[in-house]
């Protein structure tokens, strides 16, 4: 419909976001690190972008033309900077790697299309020049999802959608648009807010996170209780593949065999390219309103969650830390001395029609109420809005001062959460300890449904010698509790390649077998984002 | 858990239900045909059942005796009866064929397995001496989905579920149940609501349709506003494969790869034999209340329905007839004089406790108000509520009495839906006009989504020289229609044989790729309800 105006400006190679969103650590949080964790004071700084090791091009000059032909010389870049910005995610170990120096993974080429058809064509040259293609839309993956694997073939490019940018459609009367894959969060939310509408759809990574990201990780935002998970969002979407384009999804609803829609969507680059996803949008919110809660204990607070996804009456955001989260959360908040000590903090946020937002407040307040809650008023849920978005820049803050800071995630029924959340807890807890670097574990539930919720786990402890290998040891351990109890490995955080040794248990042997063999019928030569989603037979 | 009590009446072979269940035609109505639609006044009974050909069993004495070997000899039935009964499903032309002696299609043997595992263990023999396996659930399918098709393979069984139904685990906290396939609806609603919960599913085939059934072909219910469709409450499957079991959905929400459950949800029972499912359940409600509305047409009334489903605040049922639907209704009801005389009805009825119930219908019934309803009170909202599984019997009794009567479905974005309702209101017409048998076309929306709605259309006309090919001519030029439009070739009624070549315009030729290699990977001998959902290369 339009082009939009401004642009995000380009994240640094080695932290979230940009540098000039950079803080460092505030000195009180310094001081409880090494006082309530024992992290010797030590700064951690990175390499400076000069000693970086980006590996050469390999990108044969046959293949270049190729490309060229397609996208223009103007879209194919093979210089140093901008593959290292290709590089990789930004999972802890991501960012480990790459402040030491390492970009050794960086991709041969980075490619520009400009539409859909230059997509589709470039997967053809590339499925002819046996190329591997990892789709990259905001880089924000931490599970391993835009890293170049060489595996399997050894020249990879990545496939760079941010001149897919664009707003094709909205219809107004049905409440849906079509974005192109590369539009960032706050660009798709300003493209539609401009016309009345709204996605609603926050995620932490939503300031450089992509439509096409959100589509092919199934991610899920802050504000799921109201708006759902972006795949309930999905009505279409538009894939390219090797082997040329399918478009699933043609109604709000329909009974024509097996939903195809939800084989692409969390397909990670693997089964194809999303260019374009049909989405539901709703009328822009007018009114917003805070209240936060306490809770005495996390088992309390997880039971009026439970309620509440059984009235039918949610708020848009539904959120409770446990007692450690909401100890450092209050610890660290503006609030001084008004803050509650104890119990665990809950934050409620209604959007809407004032209309809406008044009736379901007080629905929801009655309800929290009734269940133990006692309300703290809007300012510390308040407080949360604001800083929402902050948490990855204060992860790079830590790993600036001799510590590492990491998270994961999970879901499962109500009846199976405390115990997942103990088996969780303890496996990070134990492995952290007997490496001699104690952690300190905080959880939230962050996305609550009817039958169940996630359970979103923060972990912070002194950094070891060698921290990439210390966390996998921790990560190793809590994946294994979350099989063990019959989780989910992954709740929005996809598989990439740190969780695809996990999608045995996830979907067993005949599962695999399907999803092998649909990679093999959109893309016969492997060229797709190899080495994600699926495990090695 | 337990097992379940009492048992359905055996279905009759040539009409919906039971025997006992069938009306005649009331006289009134009788003389609406004759006046308003010229049927010639005639009786067009049934065959009498002696005269029904039902083809031999060819099964081999090998095959029996390895099926028998699983089941055990008093489980496998090659008897002309109970093959008749496994004929085919309840369309119009499967009664017509039937009603005219033509059983011929009949399954060469039917068997019943006790469990799950039996149920791998028939089609592993199925497989191994290639015998073709329709897995056979209520029989309700009205787009041939159960029709033995013998252009593959000359051998067909139909695998009835009716053994395995049972409740297998109530989780009261993540309000979950795990019941067996061939659970019938009303048998699965009793043992749920025997424990105080309720699946709220509630399709016009519900009271011989199973569980099974409702996974295999994305069933949507009448509650389906309040409750949703069977798709989006179901948490975990257990599909049988001639390759082994597949057991996709372990949490509330994932984002481990694509949606498996997905994939086999509307299968068809070409991907595997659904014999589990678990699905999301809810306390069962307390409180019922019903209220009709009157708009002044169709157009106000989807608009209306349309500005319903942004408010998060839906009705239980919510549910809209065309002009001609309300006409027929109104002069057939029990309303009389109190009935109001043209425009279109409007049915919502709330389910919940007290409070949800009085708060649902305050805010619907405003909306409604101010979107140009009025309301009509409870009465005829309550009368549709107790007649609503008996339109099937219906139809017997028009066909007893030369009349061809028919129903489709569709479902497309609001922004199409008039577009959608006038193509397939003429498609019918004309075909049926320039057949010489100008028929009653009538249409509601009883299914209602944020983005968009469904359209059921009913057919009644009188009956040509071939009712077979008659139909078969209005109902592809209906599907014509519903694709030239695009709109989804059915909202419910799946895909079966009937909509099979219009697979390629709703999924693409990918599509039809990804399907066939799906398929490939779980049943490489192709014995899996050949000639279903997939349209042959």
């Amino acid at each position: 419909m339009t082009e939009p105006q401004h642009r995000t400006p380009e994240p640094t190679w080695n932290a979230w976001g940009t540098a000039e969103d950079a803080e460092p650590l505030p000195e009180h949080l310094r001081e409880l690190l090494t006082e309530g964790l024992g992290v010797p004071r030590r700064d951690t700084p990175s390499v400076p972008r000069e000693l970086v090791r980006v590996r050469e091009s390999e990108l044969t000059e046959v293949a270049r033309s190729s490309l060229e032909d397609v996208v223009g010389a103007g879209n194919l870049h093979t210089d140093e900077h901008t593959r290292l910005l290709h590089t990789g995610g930004k999972s802890t170990p991501d960012l480990l790697r790459r402040r030491a120096g390492d970009a050794e993974g960086a991709p041969d080429a980075v490619v520009r299309p400009g539409d859909h058809e230059e997509v589709e064509l470039v997967l053809r040259a590339c499925a002819r020049h046996r190329i591997a293609v990892v789709a990259f839309g905001g880089g924000t993956s931490v599970v391993g999802g835009v890293s170049p694997d060489r595996s399997a073939l050894p020249v990879v490019v990545a496939l760079d959608l941010a001149r897919l940018d664009r707003l094709l459609e909205l219809d107004t009367e049905s409440g849906t648009a079509t974005l192109q894959a590369g539009l960032r969060g706050p660009e798709a939310e300003r493209l539609l807010r401009e016309r009345g509408f709204s996605l609603g759809h926050f995620p932490q990574s939503f300031e450089y996170a992509t439509i096409g990201g959100f589509a092919a990780t199934r991610s899920s935002g802050q504000a799921s209780a109201g708006y759902g998970r972006f795949d309930d969002m999905v009505l279409g979407l538009r894939v390219a593949t090797p082997r040329g384009t399918i478009s699933p999804g043609r109604a709000p609803a329909s009974a024509a065999g097996p939903d195809l829609r939800q084989l692409f969507l969390g397909s990670e680059g693997a089964f194809g390219v999303v260019t374009e996803v049909t989405v539901r949008v709703r009328p822009a919110p007018t009114e917003t309103r805070h209240e936060a809660w306490s809770f005495p204990d996390f088992a309390t607070g997880t039971a009026a969650l439970r309620k509440l996804t059984r009235t039918g009456s949610s708020p848009t955001v539904a959120r409770l830390s446990d007692e450690t989260e909401t100890w450092l959360n209050l610890a660290t908040s503006e609030l001084g001395e008004s803050a509650p000590s104890g119990g665990c903090l809950a934050v409620t946020v209604y959007e809407g029609t004032s209309e809406h937002v008044e009736a379901r407040h007080s629905e929801v307040a009655e309800l929290l109420r009734a269940a133990g809650g006692t309300s703290l008023g809007p300012e510390p849920a308040a407080a949360w809005d604001r800083g929402r978005f902050h948490a990855p820049y204060l992860r790079d803050a830590l790993l600036d001062v001799n510590t590492l800071a990491e998270t994961l995630e999970t879901a499962t029924t109500w009846s199976n959460l405390d115990r997942t959340y103990r088996a969780v807890h303890e496996a990070l807890s134990g492995s952290l300890e007997r490496q001699g670097t104690p952690p300190l574990v905080m959880c939230h539930v962050s996305h609550v449904y009817p039958t169940g919720a996630s359970l979103y786990f923060t972990v912070a402890c002194a950094r070891g010698e060698d921290p990439v290998a210390q966390w996998r040891q921790a990560k190793r351990a809590a994946s294994e509790a979350i099989t063990s109890v019959g989780a989910t490995i992954t709740h929005h955080h996809a598989v990439g390649s740190d969780h695809r040794e996990w999608m045995l248990e996830e979907v067993g042997e005949l599962g695999l077998d399907v999803l092998r063999a649909v990679k093999e019928a959109v893309d016969p030569e492997g060229v797709l984002n190899p080495g994600k989603l699926i495990p090695p037979e």
